[in-house]
Parts: structure tokens; C-alpha cells; sequence
């Protein structure tokens, strides 16, 4: 189902050279639905923050919370807005090889310059099902590779990797497994990989060859974490969005930067269960943690706030 | 859910202006996806042909056979890769108008220039109800309203339609009975009209104030048709179109078009059911209108072809 | 994907039977989704009354404003709770072929005891696209077809009936073209109908051979109706109900039928858009004629009332 | 949307008293659909080897690959089918909220004794998130929670479990964490625990107080685990089916009885991806495991075969 339309051809090497990704936030309508006005400030912050390439419905953007439909519709909505200003990477992945396949040719089909991809989470599978299930996909597209056991229960180890890099599609790995990992993929320039893990990518940037980082952090603070990821080995940059990263894991991704956003009032307070907000004294530490590190870093432009719990809409039906 | 991003706003004047729109049909690979060269090939015979504008998954595009998902994937993708040299218009209208709202609304996000409705067809409603159903759509951007009792059972009345059109998005309607109706609605220019019968069109077009067609002959001869709406009066232009107007209507639109395609070469003999090709005799004629009015003037370059019965494919599930 | 449960067995036979046959109203709570106890109460009205099958999801029931999980999801509900009382006869019928086979196959699965298959509406085809519609789906189980131009804007003739009725799993025909071509089909007992219209259905009981009625105004005096198919000719019957019928006509059925479950209290009042309630004066008259036939032959036991504009809900998003 | 006929109504304590829950595997036709008279055979051989209950769409169901349609459909049919010989238990657990209320509501309304719910894998949320997600479908009938932190990355902690047992609808806790957890519940009787691991449930329920298992091995062995769960301690038997035990968790379930099942002839060799068949090797092993075991104590009633590896399809598409 491949067009052959030139505005729709992506080389794998524009994937390869991206320092920031931001998987960027789904902010949302207090009915639920997204609401795209927001979706479309958020997007114009990243770029004129430096961010070279976002994750459309990755993990912090809720894609599991998103019907298909509406996921491929997002997709489609950034390519046409903001296409040939950032770099759009659809996660595409799921634990079912049929939707993997069915979204990822939908997302290529709409325009995308790559897709992401997990291995099968949750249900999980054998490491033959693993290298069938990645070359399921591959063939369509740029594609990078996530690997976060931390939410899927299994790693993707080295030589599944190495077995499905030898389809030139594999544009590299997002890593959370941490540095140690990262190494045995760079050396030697082997493999290209982002790190996956905000307080660790400065090292994994300077110190142990990876080319960027695909963040969470930079939804909030775009220019600070390209600084970061371009400007050099800054180990007191580092050191002062140490806590602002910390603060942000608190609970599981994307509790922290759903909190924030709605506190930075960038985004409704509106959050599609399961996701809560973080709990008062939190949202306090937040305040904090913006005084100190510069409200001027930050997207948006309104006064940061410690909202009530009351301000905050939870929504199980949308 | 609207987005404020500059490159998805469309002007309805934009949209009344256009002389030539194809109902352009949707090609499949043999297991029943989309055939998306294929279709890519035809968009782009229609803007070197001269076509201004195209319905995506009109009837003739086969929207009724689709899933939703495919039907606004198929939107974006024709945005995506023609977006800049041709209006697209997708047919996001339904007899559900849960349904209509939410491909309205998803179409518009990933950027198509106009919507198409129709009335609520098969299970119809009272004129308040119709209102009802165009009123909840018509907000979200430029809209034309498709009158076809001959599909719909029921009449889209004036008074119907010179009630929505107190929204500014009513770009206009696209009216299939006849050439009476179609002077109530252009005598003191007050509503745009544009032809849904190809064999009335010329006149519509040249005596009764029609704008232009929506057409479905122009899949196959696209600057002829071209002429025929832009060029001025030309009976025997319209003459010589009549025979091939007919053949393509001897059964129930897309039958013929789709017949025609397989002919030609320009797309695969695939039909998702409940089509299925035109008999031999009628393939025979397709050859000779061909050789009457000069391959030259068709679509595709390959030599027009009479299939067997054999050659066809014909698929329920998909 | 057959099942060879015994339980999940019905025999064309037990179809063929039946004399009347309600198209049940599904009833909706507030924010849209199906009121299932108000279903449930109106299911065993029908048992009471003496219905032996009901439609689920037909046009009555608004199946065309149903999504595909929650029209098989309220088949199978039926059939769990009422299965053993009454036949169930699911309206998996579509435009689509693929649609109707896939929702034909999850029906029987789920235990419906029949189908009803209407012809391809809006999309139309040919007569050969039409047999090939039907017998992708008569292969499954009991199957009933339904004969309604006055929606679908084509008629299925005779000849097209016959040559699927070689297949043994063709209960019979829902035919509202008349009774001229009922007789056609009950001359010589060969293929048996039943009325799709509720004003001929006496006359097409017992003067043209039909063996019953797929009946609206059952939902409302369930007994009446009965009496009208099962103990003989009643020609006073028939013009006592005869106004009762017409009101319910005045717009595109389920209008009449939504407005008058509203005003007996047996449904909230609620509606799907595109549908609307009559108008007010439309609802005083139909307190006459419930108080002429007498309140005790209507469904439900609350006070029958005339009710406002604003006591109704109209939603277009569920 | 609740029903209120009697036959839905299922007690909680039918629930809490069952020992022997198989949670049944799916079987599928060559083109990926569910082949239902395979499943059919296969709950029936549950049914006659003494399992009280089934999970239907359980990860060893793979529900993960089904969609919400079809593992609907397949709640549905079970009811419709066995209801009455046996407990149908369906997985319409998500890590989406939405998704599950709208399948949990739906599994209710065909019919199902109760729902298995798991915790937002994946995804993951914080405790107040986990707490918000059971509340939103344990109103709606008799529900088991499903602990298995190996699958889900985040461990349901007893501080939450004690919190949503405050709900009457709590049946108990399908527990994998192992016995000393399970130990935590049950003593004094508070909280009913299934194991989760077929290795451990012998233990678990005669010396760690569980009421029973739900066990992959007793889609192979019912009469067995049975006996295991019911007749008394029997370490014998126990250490008689380790081997097995530990075979078919080999590779993450169900890729074990998914090529058990197609080397008994239970089921054909199709394998939805991202499951792939065990290795030969290991398939000859299990030839010699149901040799020791006694052919006569599987299910099914063919020669256990060594299948090659072109007898498996495996599919992507469906």
C-alpha cells in the first residue's frame, strides 16, 4: 500500500541526525476529545524551541489511550501543520503484530516520517517472535526501535537488534536500559540510539556516543535540553534540571508533565483515566521548581499555578 | 477540535470557484487494501488533466465500502502528497450523524480543504431533521451538500437548503435533479450549484447557471471534461461525450468507472463486493468508445484491453 | 466460524412460522448509550403481547445509527435473556458485502436465530451484484430478506428472490412493495412473505397469502396486532388501528414510533440525531388516538402525555 | 446501561467458590478468524473434565490480538452456548479506562458471570490511578483482579486490593506474585485468591489457603488439575505435572499451549503473530511428556504429533 509520491519519501539518515525528539503531550477537551488548538501551540513551542523531531502518541502522549483512528488522525493533523518544520515519528507500535502493521502502513500512508516501535508488551513473546513481529513493519519506512523493560516487562536484547538492523529501515533505538547499553550499541558506530531517559541523557550524549535523546523533559524546557543535546558537555546545565526530571518521574510518565502543563496553563486540567494528577504537595514543589530554574525557560506565557484538585476533570468515558 | 494552524484554513470562496471536481475512484490491491500508486497515478492524472478539485470516497470512490479509519487515512494521504495542487473534498457525510460529526471533524483535522454531505439516506428523517443533521456539521468548515434521491430516496428541498445556507460555509450543493432545480438555485446567483449528472452538465453549465460539474466521466477523460466547463459551449464536444456518458451509466456508478479502469490498465480488476464488472458485450463497447473518441484522450497509456470474465476479482472480505 | 452447538441451532422452518414479528425500538439513556432496562421492559412487552420475533438493530431500531460492536453486543443481549421466549432475527444486513458478512457471522455466533438482509441502499449494483451480495451471507443460518425501494431506491424483483431462494436458508421475503407482489411469491406457496406495511398487512395476511407481518405499530398495541394475523380476518380491527398506523407514518418511521414510546413513559426521551420528535400538535393528536383505542391496549402503564419541546434530548455525539 | 433480567444476574459467592478456572486458548482458521468449532470442542472438554470456570480472551486467550469486537463476540458466544454448564469469566480488562468500562459494560450486557480486570500495563499509573481505574468498572458485576507484575511491569500492592474489596463486587485476586502474597489475604479469610501459576497452585491452595487456580495446564490436563485443586493434597501428582508445567512455560505463554494444542490435534497449527511455535526440539519433548503422562489424560483423542515447521501458518494480517 507504499505511495511512490515524492513529498511522501523520508531518507533514513534525516532520522539518524535528530539530537532532540520531544514525545510530545496530548493535551484534551473536557469531554476528552483532543483538543487541537493546544496540541498545535504545544507543537510550534517545540519548534521554535529547538526540537527537531517530535513522538506523536508515544507513552507520554497517551497513545495507549487512544482509539486508532484518532491516534492515525493525529498523525496525519501534524504532518499537515507542521510537517516541513519538525520531523514526525508516529508510535505505531503495539503488542498485536495485525495493529502494528495496520497503523504503521495507516501512518506512512498519511505522511510520517518514521515510526516507532515497541516489542510486545504485556503479552510479551519468544525472541523468534520478537525479529518476526519488528520485520513485520519494517519493510514500510523509517523506523526506530523502543526498548523500555520497565513497562514491557522484556528486553529487547543486543542481538535482536543487530538481527533486524540488517534491514536499512532501522533508523536506531531509544534505550532506557542506561549507558552501559547504550556503549555496546555506539562503539564503533554501529548503531545510532537516543537515549530514553531524561537524567541520564546528558551522559549518554557526551560520554558513551549517543546521538540525542528522545524526551519527556522537553515539553517543558525545549531549549534547555537542546543546549543540552548540541552545545557541549554541560554538567551544570545537567545539574540544575536534575530536579525538574526527578520531580517529573515521580509517579509513572505521564502523570508529571500532564500535572505541569495543566499548572503552566498550556493545557486544559483535563486527564483520561488512568492518569491522576499528581497530588498537592507535589503540585507546590512544582511552583518551586519553576521559580528556580527560570519560569522564562519554560513554554507558555500565563503565571504558574498550584491548581486545586477541584480544577482538575478526570474522564473514563470519551 | 479546530486547529488555527494558518496551512489548514481553506477559504469557502476558494471552494466555489471550482469548475471541474472528479469523484475520483478508489483503485485496490487483490487482497482489497488500497492500491495507493495506483490511486496516486490517478490523482495525478487528474491535475495534469485540469481537474481543480476531487471527492475522496465519494460514491464513486466507494466511501460506502470503507472503514472509517481508511476513509480519513485515504483523506490525509491525498492532502499530504496533492494538498498544494488540487482541493481536496472528502465525502465525510453519513446517514449517521454521530458518524458525520466525527469524520467531519477528523477530515478537517488532517487538513481536506471541503467536506461533502449527503442526506441521511436509507433511514431518512423529517425536514427538521435534516436541518438538524447539516447544522451539526456545518460548522467545522467549507461544505457541499449532495442531492441524489435516486440514491437517498429522499429530496434535499430549496427551502432545505436556502435554510443552512445562512452558514457561510455553504459553499454550495451538488444537485442531481436536473436542470429545473438547478435554475431555482442560480437565477439571481444566490447558491452555487454543480452538476451531478454528467450527461446534463453542458447545459447546466452553460444555460442554467451551474458552476460546474462533479463529475464522474472525467476519471477518464479529464481535459475533455475540462473543456466542456471551462472552454464554452460546445455541443459537439458534448455530443461526442454522450455515448461514453451512457456506457458508464448502464449500471449503478461505479460499475462502469470501475470496468472502465481495469480496460484501460489504470488500476487492478479488483471489486470489493457488491460490484462486479460489466458483462462481456459491454466491455466490447468500452473498446470501441475508446477507439471513437480517441485513446489519446483517456487516462493511461497502456492499450485499452477487453478482460475476461476470468481476469476480474471480486472480494467480500477484506 | 460456524458453531456446531446445539444450542446455537435453528431451524428455517421455525422462521417461517411466524406470524408476527416486531421491529423493536432500542430506547437510549441521557448521554446516548442504549437504556437496557428500558429495552428489556419493551422485549417482554412483546413476549406478553404475543410476538413471536422481534428485528433487533432493523430501521426501527436504528441499527443504521449503531456502531457494528454495539448492534452485535445488543443481538447477543437479546438473545441471552429472551432467547428461549422468542426468536431473535438480528438486521446484519448492509451496503457493504464485507460488513454484512462480518456482521452476520459474529451474529449467528453470538446465537441471533435469523437474519435480515437488505439490499445494498445509496451504493447500489447491478442484478448479478446483488445475488453476489446475498450469497456471501445465506450460507450462514436462516435468513430473511427485506424488499424496501422506498429507502433503498432500488427494487430486488422476483427473479433476483428466486434464484437465491435455491438456497435452503431463505426463510423468506419483507416485502413493502404491495401486495400485487406479495401474490407473486405466495401464488403456489412458493416463497413466504411478510408485510413490511403495517396499513396492507391484513389485507396481505388473508387475501394474499402472506404469512404475517414485520410490524412498527406492534411495538406499541403488541396484542391487537396479533389478533389482526392470528384469529382471522377483522375488518373492524383493521380500520380501528388504521389512523393509529397513519399517525405513525406522518414522517420517516422511527419518528412516530420515538414520540409516542416518549409519551406512554415506556422509553426516556431521548434521540438519536437525525432523528427528531413530531411536533407538538402531532403529539396532542396521538393522545386522542391512544384514548380511542383504549390506554389498556398500549404497551407500559403511566399516563399517556403530551410533552414539551424541551422535555426531549437530542444528541449528535454518543 | 444494566439489564435486569433475572437470567443476567450472577451472585459474587457463584464466583468466589470455583477452584478449577481454565483460562481457555483461542483457536483460529488458516486466515486468522476464530475457528468456533474448535473452540466449541475445546470448552467442552473443559466442561467434561471438570473445570468450573473460563477465562475467555485471557492472555493465554490472547485477547491482547483480539479486537474489542470479536472478544466481545466470542464472551457472547461462550454465554450463549455453555452459560449454564459453566462459568464464563471474560478478560475485559485494559490498560485503557475507556476501554475497559466500554468492554466490561458490553461482556455484562451478553452475559458474562464476571470480569477479569488487570491494571494498567504498559501505560502504568500511580496508586490514586490504579485505585480510579478498578472503581470505574466494579460497579457493574462480580469482577477478579489479576495481579502479574512479570506481564504488567507494576505490582497491584495489598493496600490496594484491601481498598477495592470495600466494593461487594470484589470476587477475589487471581494472584501471580506467589504464596507468601497470596498468604497475606487469605489469612483469616479475607480476600478469595486464585494462583496464577500452575507451578505453585498445589501449594498455594492446600497450605497457603487459595481457593483454586487459574491454570494454562488444564486446557491439556482438565481431569488432572482437577484433581490437583479438589481430591486433596497430592504431592505425587503435583510432581508429576511439573515437567509439563515448566515445558509450557518455556517461552511466554501461550506460545507452550499453542503448540501443544497443534501437536494434539486440538487445534490447527495457525499462530497469530507475534506468537510463534516452539522449536522443534522442545516439540519433541513434548511427545515424550504426553507419553509419561499418559495420552489418555490430555484432551483431544489423535496421536500427539511432532509437527515441522511448514505446518505452522503464521499470520500477521486478519
Amino acid at each position: 500500500m507504499r505511495s511512490y509520491e515524492v513529498k511522501n519519501r523520508t531518507y533514513v539518515d534525516d532520522i539518524k541526525s535528530l539530537r532532540l525528539i520531544t514525545a510530545v503531550k496530548t493535551p484534551y477537551l473536557p469531554d476528552g476529545r483532543f483538543d487541537l488548538e493546544a496540541y498545535d501551540a504545544l507543537v510550534n513551542m517545540q519548534i521554535n524551541g529547538g526540537a527537531e523531531g517530535i513522538i506523536v502518541g508515544g507513552t507520554t502522549g497517551e497513545g495507549q489511550l487512544m482509539s486508532w483512528d484518532e491516534h492515525i488522525m493525529l498523525i496525519g493533523h501534524t504532518i499537515n501543520c507542521f510537517g516541513t518544520n519538525i520531523k514526525v515519528i508516529g508510535n505505531t507500535g503495539s503488542n498485536s503484530t495485525r495493529e502494528a502493521i495496520h497503523a504503521t502502513e495507516q501512518g506512512f500512508a498519511v505522511g510520517m516520517h518514521a515510526a516507532l516501535h515497541i516489542n510486545p508488551y504485556y503479552g510479551k513473546t519468544s525472541m523468534e517472535g520478537l525479529i518476526a513481529h519488528f520485520e513485520s513493519v519494517l519493510s514500510m519506512g523509517p523506523t526506530i526501535v523502543y526498548n523500555v523493560p520497565s513497562r514491557t516487562s522484556q528486553d529487547i536484547p543486543p542481538h535482536v537488534i543487530h538481527s533486524i538492523a540488517e534491514n536499512p529501515n532501522l533508523a536506531g533505538v531509544k534505550e532506557c536500559l542506561g549507558n552501559e547499553r547504550i556503549k555496546q550499541y555506539t562503539d564503533n558506530n554501529r548503531i545510532v540510539v537516543w537515549s530514553g531517559n531524561d537524567d541520564e541523557c546528558h551522559d549518554s550524549r557526551w560520554s558513551y556516543g549517543a546521538t540525542g535523546v528522545i524526551s519527556v523533559t522537553s515539553n517543558l524546557v525545549p531549549r534547555l535540553m537542546r543546549q543540552l543535546m548540541v552545545d557541549g558537555k554541560n554538567d551544570s546545565l545537567n545539574s540544575k534540571l536534575r530536579p525538574l526530571m526527578e520531580w517529573l518521574f515521580t509517579e509513572p510518565n505521564p502523570i508529571g508533565i500532564n500535572t505541569a502543563f495543566a499548572q503552566l496553563g498550556v493545557s486544559r486540567p483535563v486527564f483520561r483515566l488512568p492518569y491522576v494528577p499528581l497530588p498537592l504537595h507535589k503540585r507546590v514543589e512544582f511552583v518551586e521548581l519553576v521559580n528556580e530554574i527560570g519560569r522564562e525557560n519554560f513554554v507558555g506565557k500565563k503565571d504558574v499555578q498550584v491548581l486545586d484538585d477541584d480544577d482538575f476533570i478526570l474522564i473514563g468515558r470519551y
